[in-house]
């Protein structure tokens, strides 16, 4: 992996961990409904309803809690009560107030890299969610800047390669998510290491095939990445 | 005002209308309500709840649905009926779809500078709403890209003049916002030009001042900046 000017790391879940957070999200959002139908059947109506919305929302905590709040209304057949619509808003501003909590090695091989590699943060989150976490997390100073998508396809690498000025075998991407981080960027010619998460979310998900590239590796833990690039 | 490399312009109400319409939505929502206050206390129940919401929700029409909702909530005291709530998120949608209105002369300058200057949007918007925007306008081809800010205060102006590689005198900021486009780039030694709008959102608003600095000039018209660069 040579040529490399610039490393994107995906922020969710390869920085900090997040998908942990959505997941008891939607366990309290189910709990709160009652109504006799299970944790899955909730969970199935509710991921409906915000892959309806990604064309509208995008990604991150706002769209998500408006999608509880619809989700809600259609379980019920229009009958949430106003309390529970109040106790939503709630458990969105607590998944938006949860600390941050730094996956293992990351920072030092932040400190590592730093100097060496223009370093960015590249995530479809929310900015000022990720700006937050990023401040919270202590690893500001590592960066040039967050590159916030609206998403992660192709042609969203390909904008993001033309601003950053380089060539797209300049680039290479770090992250936990093959749909996301991976797969676009080697298909442009980028490079790409995958560290995958434990918890993935299922819009994330793509049937795990054996990529063989040279542009591409896989670790188990991020501090593997030092050996792939130094 | 020479030297100039970069010109960013502000999007909502600078490229094209908006302010309008999210007071057209206001007025949908109060109408909605109809207990008995008045829009202009409805509208003094909204902000407040809307400022207060900015650090955990920054700026954007989603964030403008969720205040929407808990203000719902508050001036009923929790007795909101969810058909107002799925009201509430359907007049979210209607104005996210919302065509995209030019302001006049905006394609004329762009179309004389594009190749003169790096020319990028820089909006404190959401980013999904921006691009979807921005796409709909045709405005698309003029753009080296979208910088989307968290918030447009002089330290976000400093990362975002960082991120472009210039120095702050190569930067001229157009918008229509004294508050987020004008005085904070002046303040850093950046230009600015400043186009008012009819309609200000009570955020934006600050005492106008005369403000004499040979890096600022105030216009009627978008049209008008051809002069003050070319």
């Amino acid at each position: 992996m040579d040529k490399i000017k610039v490393i994107g790391f995906d922020a969710d879940d390869t920085l900090w961990v997040n998908e942990p957070y959505f997941r008891e999200t939607e366990m309290k959002f189910c709990e709160l409904l009652t109504n006799g139908m299970s944790l899955d059947e909730v969970t199935k109506e509710l991921f409906k309803i915000e892959i309806g919305n990604i064309p509208l929302y995008g990604y991150g905590t706002k769209a998500f809690i408006l999608s509880m709040i619809e989700t809600g209304l259609k379980i019920t057949n229009g009958n949430l009560p106003a309390e529970k619509v109040q106790a939503i808003l709630e458990l969105g501003k607590e998944q938006i107030n949860k600390p941050v909590e730094l996956i293992d090695g990351v920072e030092s091989v932040l400190k590592s890299l730093f100097g060496r590699y223009r370093l960015i943060v590249a995530t479809k989150g929310d900015l000022l969610d990720q700006e937050r976490k990023l401040k919270k997390s202590g690893l500001l100073k590592y960066f040039h800047h967050i590159e916030v998508m609206s998403d992660k396809q192709e042609s969203d690498y390909e904008k993001l390669i033309k601003h950053l000025d380089i060539e797209a075998e300049e680039f290479l991407m770090v992250g936990n998510s093959l749909k996301s981080d991976i797969l676009p960027v080697l298909q442009l010619g980028g490079k790409a290491v995958h560290v995958p998460f434990h918890t993935t979310w299922e819009h994330e998900m793509v049937e795990e095939e054996e990529i063989s590239n040279s542009d591409f590796q896989k670790i188990e833990k991020i501090e593997e990445l030092i050996s792939c690039v130094l």
